[in-house]
């Protein structure tokens, strides 16, 4: 049976401030139906998709903060999106800011959502690699807060079978800075994982070391690359694109093989859907061979990985 | 102070079966004078850089295959290179098959020295990752037995302090296959390493999957970057190049900037040499900021890595 599923990835150009979620869910929707007619079984959308980037700016007013969370999933504003969603027959992946009651305790985390092509939502990821810093630090053109507004995931990097073309197959998620990091990848990998979804908001300037802004793209696309071919799986990598609120936000959304070869990349900085026919089996001729984790690999050597945080340099 | 130190590259084109190990210092000791006088700190030659890369024969004699390692460094015919290095003041990393006798046992290692500018053995590795195959599998063009011929590595992935330019820096080694696994360059990064030597005997087919012989120069260049940006550190690595025994062995070595830039790399599948002035704080753009691992890695969730060997799949 084929295990050819053909996916998007949903580019999202800026999200002024004052947009509001029905206006985003408009475009979503948009793209959902172009990804549709193009054939998709799934499509992705970026991270805190449904808003402005809003860990740019600092408050203490807890109340603003909390505005741009999502309480329930769906929620009125996004009902439109799921009921399309099932119409279609179109799987999604989805990035928003939640706000979670867990035993009478309020929580915020940075979220994703997998939903299969009936609409349902199949498995749930809390963003585990918070980037930025806590403190307001006025120095910088613009702030990056995660560290401050979001509190880190507390569900472990998932894996999930759900119903592809033919058959089902196994994916993953995962956010933004997430994908800088190799365990990322691996700990899907470990899991088995065919496809990782992975949304982004990445400002092409970063304030601590401006020198390497010109190469945003580049470490972009080599840690993605790196990461599918290191594990056998495709990856989808899905940008909130181009200049929001006068922060420039790489684009360069993109679709990569298990052989790690860039497939589809979007190529403005705007809404873009680049979509792609992804045979899941393809992630045997790396899974099998090269990367046979249980030939090859040797995770006695390994313990550091887990039994340190930060470096422990020799004497 | 300055801690920018001047690295080689030093290729080895290939080496006949029938080259003797003196020939093949010579070679090795005309590279090293060229680097030292292009002002190398350090120079760096390939894995199993004796001898041709015996592991692509079968044979069950092991009079034979023992032939093919060194039971001493420096030993009669490598002292040569040592005596060189030290009337130079170079240091050099070198691989070799190497016959150790522990506690009464004979083992067998894929194996590389570090040796500081005053001629002294400052570091040893014995390779992790050993790939190919334990039996003779006549359907493929050539062997792979590193598997059959070699033990794996029973010294983990250390790191040394060694002389440097004017002050130490802190060294690394791996070995050919270990490039590409992540793991590798982690345990690596997590001890601080700002500069690793990665040798390697890389032939272009790849005889389970050949439709992916075209992209060997990609995936050697795409998981050394990958490693290098990651964790913050320079990467040299080396190849045995060029048609050795009618099996063609990738060229392309390199040197890796800690951003993952490559800024030198050999053009010829032949004995050249490519050099580097590398700055070893210039890691520090990278292991205080995006990769402050102290700040930012989330060990918790990564226990699967060395929990499992091989795949777990969710049911």
């Amino acid at each position: 049976m084929s295990r050819k599923i053909t996916v998007g990835a949903a580019q999202l150009g800026p999200i002024a401030r004052t947009e509001s979620r029905r206006q985003v869910v408009a475009r979503m929707i948009d793209l959902m139906r172009e990804a549709k007619s193009r054939g998709c079984h799934y499509v992705a959308f970026p991270e805190l998709a449904l808003t402005t980037f809003f860990p740019r700016w600092y408050t203490e007013n807890q109340a603003e903060i909390d505005a741009w969370f999502e309480t329930e999933m769906p929620g009125p504003e996004t009902l439109p999106l799921f009921e399309e969603a099932r119409k279609l027959g179109i799987g999604f992946y989805l990035g928003y800011a939640e706000l979670a009651q867990e035993d009478g305790v309020t929580h915020h985390y940075n979220t994703s959502i997998l939903v299969d092509p009936t609409g349902t939502i199949v498995g749930k990821y809390r963003k585990v690699h918070l980037p930025g810093h806590r403190e307001h630090e006025p120095w910088r053109a613009f702030q990056h807060l995660e560290k401050r507004y979001f509190e880190r995931g507390n569900l472990g990097f998932g894996a999930w079978r759900a119903q592809a073309a033919a058959e089902k197959g196994i994916f993953g998620m995962a956010l933004c800075n997430d994908r800088r990091w190799p365990e990322t990848y691996r700990v899907l990998g470990l899991q088995g994982v065919e496809m990782a979804f992975i949304g982004y908001n990445t400002p092409i300037h970063y304030p601590p070391v401006p020198e390497h802004d010109h190469l945003q793209g580049f470490h972009n696309h080599l840690v993605m690359q790196a990461g599918a071919y290191q594990n056998g799986m495709w990856i989808v990598g899905i940008a909130k694109a181009g200049k929001e609120e006068d922060c420039d936000l790489l684009g360069q959304s993109c679709i990569i093989a298990p052989t790690g070869e860039m497939v589809a990349m979007c190529s403005t900085v705007e809404d873009e859907l680049v979509t792609s026919v992804c045979d899941l089996d393809r992630c045997r001729e790396l899974k099998d061979n090269v990367f046979n984790f249980g030939l090859h690999r040797e995770p006695e050597t390994y313990r550091l990985i887990v039994d340190t945080k930060g470096p422990v340099e020799p004497a």
